[in-house]
């Protein structure tokens, strides 16, 4: 029972992942009640602005404004590994370790049959053409330690066979600075049977 | 380590209440991926248009985009009792048991003097002037049962004691469907004192 523009604002903000009614409707009365109106204008105006300049990386796929994005064009980066994320967020989480310096390849997704997506939804075959150009000697598998995460490194670590590159796929094991009594299973067994040598 | 646009875009995003750094990453890789860049479009003119046509009813003080608004102008409504509450979420949920007939006075928070809220900082004054047409008889205090609206609802009926209307609060008690064994102590104490014969 509000106004129909405060109706519409809120169904616009609901529509965002991770929203519900309740957050979408404070979200609209905080733009409404506390925002000024420039700052509304703002907000407004980097949708758009985002949404118009961001497009994919030619080489990377990562989210860029300029194509080849920053970190393919970069001569600072070690060319001859690439990093294969699902994700953009995944490259910024990496990147803000500060230990990482080679380039990324960014999947948009993972396999997951369930959902119907197949190794054509993703950017698998963008992975493939950046390897005929023969700098690239170690492919990091770093996609996410779940079931779609892991079908999917398997599966290009399969497709790479033919090339004679080193494939490597990141540790799973038990978080840095957590309990091991509250690690799950799974993240137990994976770590016993990682274990390496007390240097 | 994200491009400059779509740094900005998750800033906006995140000073929005409730949504931290991880949501706002989220929701702007959403509009940058999922959504079309109509939607996006839309939703940006969404921000703007309300942001524009949404005021203050002159008369109750809700958000409206017609002053004053649907409700203190519709000759169906009972002008003899006027419900007070916090904000415009308040109306949206006393509205929707359609059990109500009466108009609403929204005061834009309650009174808290930790936070410097005072009786100026509030619709309180614009209630006062809507009492001396004379035509309310009876004014519902529904401000919520915390501290701060407690606090609210007492002042206000100490202001209205001069005035000669029925002031009433609505009623706190154990809430239809839950289980006493799971109210909180105050809500048992309320709902004992509160408790009236059986017909």
């Amino acid at each position: 029972m509000y106004s129909a523009v405060i109706d519409e604002l809120i169904e616009k903000f609901e529509r965002l992942p991770g929203i519900g009614h309740k957050s979408a409707e404070r979200i609209a009365f905080y733009i409404l009640e506390q925002m000024s109106g420039e700052d509304a204008e703002r907000m407004a105006g980097s949708i758009v602005k985002a949404k118009k300049s961001i497009r994919l990386c030619e080489c990377c796929q990562n989210l860029t404004d300029e194509s080849p994005c920053s970190i393919c064009s970069s001569s600072k980066r070690d060319k001859s590994v690439i990093c294969v994320v699902e994700g953009p967020e995944d490259v910024s989480a990496i990147e803000n370790t500060h230990e990482y310096n080679g380039l990324y390849h960014v999947l948009h997704g993972a396999l997951s049959p369930m959902d119907g997506i197949g190794p054509d939804d993703i950017k698998i075959n963008e992975l493939l053409l950046r390897l005929t150009a023969g700098d690239v000697q170690e492919i990091i598998l770093a996609t996410n330690p779940t079931v779609n995460g892991t079908a999917t490194a398997v599966y290009i670590s399969k497709l790479l066979t033919p090339f004679n590159i080193r494939v490597t796929r990141i540790a799973h094991g038990i978080p840095i600075g957590s309990d091991i009594e509250y690690a799950d299973k799974i993240t137990i067994i994976k770590a016993m049977e990682s274990r390496q040598e007390m240097k």
